[in-house]
């Protein structure tokens, strides 16, 4: 148990069910003497929140974030815990009712009754993705830290929704800005592309039905030396991250599963001379990490979600008493997080940078 | 820093380098009362050591273990720190000696000096796959206790090597045993596609290249209720384990990037009524995990494997003054290190599984 | 960084300053299916709080726990993170303004600022003892399912103040419960020394000055079995627990310092057969624990709490700047935290051995 | 379980039982690029062995250190694992055969039997004093780091044994160095103090008894700002460190249970002002720590350490099965331990400083 704390030295610990009073965190180990900027944490909850378009949950939260520990009067952090908390507004636990007594398919009903006897009434509870505001609230504190001391900057953005997929090139990825990847409800920086996958969404919600995709996401500026072999190696403490999110089951760093078919000379990095004598590569299939610490070139990463459980469908199930049913939910969804998820990744790559950032700083002679 | 152990409760610390005197590890967590077999451990040793077949380093290594505390004079688990050695027999520092004032590409000497200001002068250091002898040896303690306790078993063969896959089907999953992934040096319990793979191997071998590739796990009997969300999701220690292993690019559980490309409809995995009134999935996309708990489903799992870094061509690079030039390794070296990986593989898988196992039992009722 | 969270498995996060919109924590790990009573935290933050006699800080709060997360409708833990929070309302910034540019003695604003290189502006900040709220609270929730699953019991009095301490063999240890520790304001449960105790306070508080002293605490059914060799002894937990807490000098389990003064067989404690088979001692020099273990006899400690910081006296002291001074505090305190301090040693108690009692279930045999 | 783990940044996992093939360390965390001198490790280590005086324990192990990495071929820290061992060379299983269906009193026997169910056969295992070689050895390690980077100097002293205790002001604390503590077996740097402490062990072991006794150590050079709010506060870290240490009883920093009967006035420590603009106090009450952050003052804590458990004595106890019986050890044993306790408690010092002055260089801006 006890397994909602993220981070070794920049650490967050999260809290809240769905339909319950609020969501939040606590951050514990975020450097003194930073000017938090509240607007730029609220920002990116806007980017999470449900109903900002048309394709997404129309369950209506601001997501209002209120600051209550850590920070001084005039708004710079104090080295202590920062207590984030955002209100629950629009919970509506009448809608999940008759889903009480069986178990959604491929939801956290039934494995939340297996390990806990005992689960949250309704709206998913802890399993909910309304678990995620207390991370991208605590990943935007994180960045402002990366921006401020490390030059660090961080973007993602949809690669693929169901069956549409960016063109490899299509994007001058360097270059990609939130507000390029922000143009469109998908959050693909490729209007035509966004288009199509705009398409795919519109009628997989038309069938009651539901898509996945993955979503990319670059972070630069990430100068050498991040990364704790063996084991925290930068890779593995992102995966981790990135899997911790709902509904994920993938994770690539550089050149992924598509690396494998290739053969080492044509995968190897070579290494160039570059700017004040740190080498870079000239290829980047090591994705910016290499034995498990980052080489300075960018960070690139890729997650893959799964399609929406939550479907119009008629499906069969058993309840809780084991026996087989039907069951046909209702209510509010998304038939598609992915472009949702864009800020949920941004947040964990943030969350796990900082960390490695901060744990490198730690044996650096003074 | 700090950053060589892996898990909360069963907690494993590596030590080594490739050409220092030994490598080893410290297990500390195991249970009491467990009839240690070092036998078994030796076995998972010698599946990975170098040496064991033409496809793979000719490192002469015995990798004999040798257990220094934490057992009685007849071999049972104290409770107390389990301390394995590994002698290092054939380190040939020498034969290095003219790569150590240039980077090697896509190796790891780089961000080692950058992040340390220093290196092992030879075989890689830490970053050496050596180093997963620690792993190799307390994963199969781990699995010991994992069959004793609660009867869950483990194994990973080879899925795909270089452009060679295993076709979907071509075995019965759910029936792969460890002798039939060991009939054949590629590890690939399918005799046609393991002889293709071989024909990969060797042909790369032949051009002084390497190939990559991806081996899959699966660990049957795992019961509901494993997993600690909102981080510790076992999906999400399961990557951070897997990413963790040199060489690797990617993890998936259960459907991964395929499954992003379904719809809702046909990925949800339905409960059917099952033994005992416990339900099952008549599907498996999910790999045994919902919302991060295992749900009693086979937990099955893939990881990518680069094509080994290490290749006899010449190669652009720098020197450790920032000037091109070009490298031209010679040595021992693994053309592809897929099938030496499936131990290592199914360690990580049982460490992380052990170690949530006892995470979960901390909170059940007494 | 990062030192705000106390336990291994049972998980406490404390956060908030004393002059900032709430205090709280977060519980992370408590096991599900405890029917929570709120009323019985409430009952220790009572406790704790200032105001609540005439000799401590009449600063007013009433201390109102709320719960924001992690209970079912009807109050049972649902295995998730609990949210607690209390509001600040008579916080008063104005009366320490005088204060803000010179270092008070004994206090912790000189080390705040060096280390952070900022403090909060008023009342202490994270320093002050208002931070032991969510301590509090937390070892109210342990306390629970310490009693439900395991019987123990925790129960801590004023056993010095000043001059006075309670005389040994004048109360019957074995038999001291909360009310008899709560028939007077001092928190002695011996009537006559309890009036001493009383006098001493009111002379100081008369003189503007303070008085320090030692909280006795002891827990009885706990089991053999609770404590982790090497690091991680009982003893060991429970010493930093109490030194955690503002204002604490000192620590003893069992015999103490007093002990070394004996030789080892007058200090040795005689086993005796005991019931059920399993045997006790006959006296309890070792204070419950041995080799870092409990040994199921009541876990004895003492607690030394130095003199209020804050006194209405005048004092050199230096500026912001290093300059020389006098400080001459006024506002509201406590001249003796002590009997305040019962609560919190209570609640620290009751965190440390829950947090044990976990890590000894979690590899127990199933 | 999983208790032997030390540090939170520098990191240290002991293993090894008393009569087993040898102890050790690993050390994870290390800084890199440390030149290591094996023969201060060497130096602390003789300090604790057996044998060293007539006073002590008559085991005869040169406690001879091997380092199996983490090192680079000239002796510099690589910023990976450090590896010690130490091989056990006499122990003498057989001499304590007749005691293994008894638990002696005081001794650990009885409760690893109850937490693990079952126990080294001889000599104490796990619980044994053998087991503080790894501790001594990582000290040792950690005294180096702290001294090259930080110019932190660690002496700790005998200051009571039995009932002679070091007057005091008898010797000028501020200067005393490692070699006057050494000048006697006893290790009281003061002559008189030291032949009566003397004349206390001789005593006791005519008698086939026992003292105890309290050790002091000094770290001075330590900045302000050191030590991790509200929980790891340095203090309360040192606490742990010590209470860890077999046979400690009690712990106090700055004035400890002695300043509970001061009063503020004549407790608090004003500040006067100081070099280089960073004030100091007049006196040292607090030990060097305020609010848990270290003010740059000398840090001084005390530690209780109860007579040894062995004694040549008759006791009663009980059988494994619980009936009672008689014991009479025989064997070798030290008639006090407080004199080997000296580089122990200094082992200690060390890692807790070196921990947090990790901990403090994460956070502070590049």
């Amino acid at each position: 148990m006890a397994g909602s704390t993220q981070g070794v030295l920049f650490r967050v610990h999260t809290w809240g069910e769905s339909h319950g009073g609020a969501v939040g965190c606590v951050i514990d180990g975020c450097p003194a003497g930073i000017p938090l900027d509240l607007d730029a944490v609220q920002r990116q909850l806007d980017r999470r929140r449900p109903g900002q378009s048309s394709l997404v949950s129309q369950r209506k939260e601001t997501d209002t974030v209120q600051a209550l520990s850590g920070l001084s009067t005039d708004g710079w952090t104090l080295g202590t815990p920062i207590s984030l908390l955002v209100p629950n507004k629009d919970a509506r636990p009448g809608a999940y009712s008759n889903l009480q007594s069986m178990y959604r398919p491929s939801h956290a009903d039934f494995t939340y009754q297996a390990k806990y006897g005992i689960r949250a009434a309704s709206g998913g509870g802890r399993a909910s993705a309304r678990e995620t505001v207390g991370r991208v609230a605590a990943g935007a504190v994180a960045e402002q830290v990366l921006t401020a001391w490390f030059g660090v900057r961080i973007v993602g953005w949809v690669e693929q929704i169901g069956g549409v997929t960016l063109p490899q090139d299509a994007v001058a990825e360097a270059l990609i800005t939130r507000s390029q990847v922000d143009a469109g409800p998908t959050r693909c920086p490729h209007g035509e592309t966004a288009a199509a996958m705009e398409g795919e969404i519109v009628s997989a919600r038309g069938d009651g039905d539901s898509v996945g995709g993955v979503v990319r996401c670059v972070a630069r500026g990430v100068p050498p030396g991040w990364g704790e072999p063996v084991f925290d190696k930068l890779e593995a403490d992102l995966a981790h991250a990135m899997l911790s999110i709902p509904a994920t089951k993938g994770f690539e760093v550089g050149s992924g599963f598509a690396g494998t078919r290739l053969r080492g000379s044509a995968h190897n990095d070579p290494f160039v001379p570059g700017p004040a004598g740190v080498p870079r590569t000239s290829t980047n299939f090591s994705g910016g990490i290499q034995g498990g610490i980052s080489n300075g070139m960018p960070i690139r990463l890729r997650v893959a979600f799964k399609p929406t459980a939550t479907i119009f469908k008629a499906q069969d199930t058993v309840t809780e008493d084991g026996e087989a049913t039907t069951i046909s939910p209702k209510g509010r969804h998304d038939p598609c997080v992915v472009p949702r998820a864009v800020p949920i990744v941004e947040a964990m790559t943030a969350l796990v940078l900082l960390d490695h950032a901060l744990r490198q700083r730690a044996t650096t002679a003074p």
